[in-house]
């Protein structure tokens, strides 16, 4: 019987698995400067494994940030040519003494592969590699389509590197479409596809009252807190039902077609379990009157993701605080426009701040959401190996997570992008515990080893 | 010429300089655990001062919190007795960075010593043993009325063990009047007694919204927010002028009589001056039609100390935090009942949260506020006194502080406090920079030294 993808990988299976545990050993945590030494570890990494892979042109570039990766094989004249996305760093995992082991010890339970980045995205974008290993392998070296790797390590703090680049070298990524496997499944077993994504406008607000922390007594009644401030500033960013109060938000939002909202409705999906197994609070939250899949995929949402401010160890100290920082988020949908978007907080914070309150706004990053024809012919290879691989009819979703290099190959290179992701709702992405499914990881490395031999033959 | 307490106090003030600095020199934080040596420390080096004073019966007296520190002298029958009470912890020192020298290493410049501590308390506390040894020295050993001193290491995290120690022993504390310089003078040179304090309820709100930090793009929008329920809920605990919104608050607060409300108008008070050399804001806050005095002095206050929650380390994460906590607290003034406020406070937390959030409310400490009567043979000697050393009349005032351990006094062994204290309003209580006028560090000890004379003799 002749080798194909799904023999050779079944044969290398442990020695797959062997190769992303020792990627997901590097702690390449991109916000934290402590860690830039790893962060530069895992991108040789990545390119090491791509050389061994086979593909040519492997280059570790340089940025103002942390360094990117490329390369390629490109001899498939007049085949498609696929550009592979990915990124090497991860989020940092506090809060720490919530794993249940070491988040850059990888540890395997029940079918699950514990540590930082196993799923966002060392593991799915691993599967990318081991695809052009497994098809090179039965294929006596060659490919049957143009491939482009382009991984970097900016993702979790904006990707401003890979923008850039991405802006700059048009010609060098030309390609059809391009593949990202960084989101996730619908639930275990179904194969799925995401047509939407939301963008996300960071941002970080500090607040000043005194010029100086005061003594609450002496100065409480009088004084201005900037605690306080910003939790009266932030507190009219939404109205008690979650309806954001930021000016101009809900201006270009389009609800999703009414067959896309059909189709949302079939998918299945229990608010009970949701609530109970992936939230774990009493309740949810949002905007009255939509369901919740239309709330994470097609509307924008203002979030708060720390705060700090003022005397926090333990015990008492009676402080009026001169300084507060809160990290926001306002996630986009199609549409919307960034730039306008950050005017509209920029116009909240102008007008809705305390008295005796100073605000400063420091955007760390803008991009826009995004939304793919599900008729595109990529897409659709991709629907049909997806089926095959895990025998069931592939879904169409969108994700309220935001990837914004997708939104820069629309623009910059005016290509599609086939996000095919192999995660799932309880991966527990950017929480400790993170996992990933290691059937996932051999059945996506077989999904995407067919989408390069089907689509390079369509 | 025979020698006076001034003549013996100006011979001998390069030495009390240096043992208070000495003294500054031990980092006695007491709500932070791992400086427990250092407050056990402070504790033995007030002893030691005390016994070289000529005080007798020293003891450290363990507690189940920080050692309290006791003497006495109790050789002058049918004289009154003073209960002298002061404490030798501090407030942490953060932010360490304002620091212009280090907190903890005592710098003199411009005729003042800067270090925490130097005014709140230790400097003050240190000034009624010099009054002693002074007194003892030109007394021939003895001394013109019974003294008992007790000092804490607890004032900055709430007292707990001071207030059992005085509830468990009213005997051996039984006292005419407590002493304590622990507050300021209302302006530099103009004498001044504190007639009024505030009490104080101090409470941590913790938040809890998903079982674990999740993915702001995946959940934003149906996940409750930790950080964001506590924002919302501190938010609604005053409206936008500064009238606080708690339940019950307003209930038992009498407005000052209107002579002592004359009195706070003849007072040398610049709104200009305080906003621009003491807060350093861009305005004033609080109740509207009330005076900056009464907000301070007479009003409660809702404030936030601190606020800590999500993600605030460098650059972005997207996380929907899981917890989040604020330290909070309510300023009484007199006659508002502490476990009425507490009630209050657990009420307002109860009925005002965000849906999905869920609240705890752990107090702190919980103290009433005060007010003495000015007509007290202590008040009016020490209001001469004061008047002849400082050569101006002393004026009643209160302060917005608050120091349970007079309510403490007054309910547990039924005695007046005379608030006799020597700070300036610019020497940076609980903030970087604290400072203690030398200048007002001697002739503090004078005034000390001739309350004790002349009230002994009264």
């Amino acid at each position: 019987m002749p080798q194909t993808i799904d023999t050779f990988i079944a044969e290398n299976q442990d020695r797959f698995l062997d190769e992303l545990r020792e990627f997901l050993r590097i702690p390449s945590i991109s916000t934290l400067a402590e860690h830039r030494p790893d962060v530069e570890r895992a991108a040789r990494f990545v390119a090491g494994s791509l050389e061994r892979a086979g593909l040519e042109s492997v280059e570790v570039i340089p940025t103002g940030g942390h360094p990117l990766v490329y390369a390629d094989w490109l001899h498939a004249p007049g085949r498609p040519t696929v550009l592979c996305y990915g990124h090497y760093d991860v989020q940092p995992p506090d809060p720490l003494e919530e794993w249940q082991t070491p988040p850059f010890e990888p540890s395997l339970r029940d079918g699950n592969l514990y540590a930082r980045g196993s799923s966002d995205d060392k593991g799915q974008m691993y599967m990318h590699i081991k695809a052009v290993e497994a098809l090179r392998a039965v294929n006596g070296g060659g490919l049957p389509l143009n491939l482009k790797f382009l991984i970097e390590g900016e993702e979790e703090v904006g990707g401003a590197s890979i923008s850039r680049y991405v802006a700059e070298n048009p010609d060098k990524l030309r390609a059809d479409v391009a593949l990202v496997s960084d989101t996730g499944m619908y639930a275990e077993g179904l194969p799925t596809l995401c047509v939407g994504l939301r963008g996300l406008v960071y941002a970080e607000i500090e607040a000043s009252g005194p010029a100086r922390d005061l003594h609450s007594g002496l100065y409480g009644g009088v004084a201005p807190n900037a605690v306080y401030g910003l939790v009266q500033l932030l507190a009219k960013a939404k109205n008690s039902q979650g309806v954001i109060q930021i000016p101009g938000i809900y201006d270009d939002v389009e609800p999703p077609a009414p067959a896309e909202k059909e189709s949302w409705e079939r998918l299945p999906f229990s608010e009970k379990e949701f609530l109970r197994k992936e939230v774990g609070s009493t309740r949810l939250v949002g905007e009255p009157g939509r369901s919740v899949l239309e709330r994470v995929w097609a509307r924008p949402t203002f979030e708060v993701h720390g705060i700090a401010g003022g005397f926090t160890g333990a015990g008492a100290k009676t402080v009026i605080p001169a300084k507060a920082t809160a990290k926001v988020s306002i996630r986009l949908v199609p549409r919307q426009n960034p730039g306008k978007v950050v005017e509209g907080l920029r116009d909240f914070v102008r007008t809705k701040g305390a008295r005796g309150v100073q605000y400063e706004v420091r955007i760390l990053s803008a991009s826009p959401g995004i939304l793919v024809d599900p008729e595109h012919k990529a897409i659709q290879t991709a629907a049909r190996v997806f089926s095959e691989v895990f025998g069931r009819p592939t879904v169409f979703i969108r994700s309220g997570g935001s990837i914004p290099i997708v939104g820069e190959f629309a623009g910059r290179l005016g290509i599609p992008t086939v996000l095919m992701g192999f995660g799932l709702p309880d991966d527990g992405l950017h929480s400790p515990n993170e996992k990933f499914r290691v059937e996932n990881f051999y059945k996506g490395i077989r999904t995407v080893g067919r989408f390069f031999e089907q689509y390079g033959q369509a």
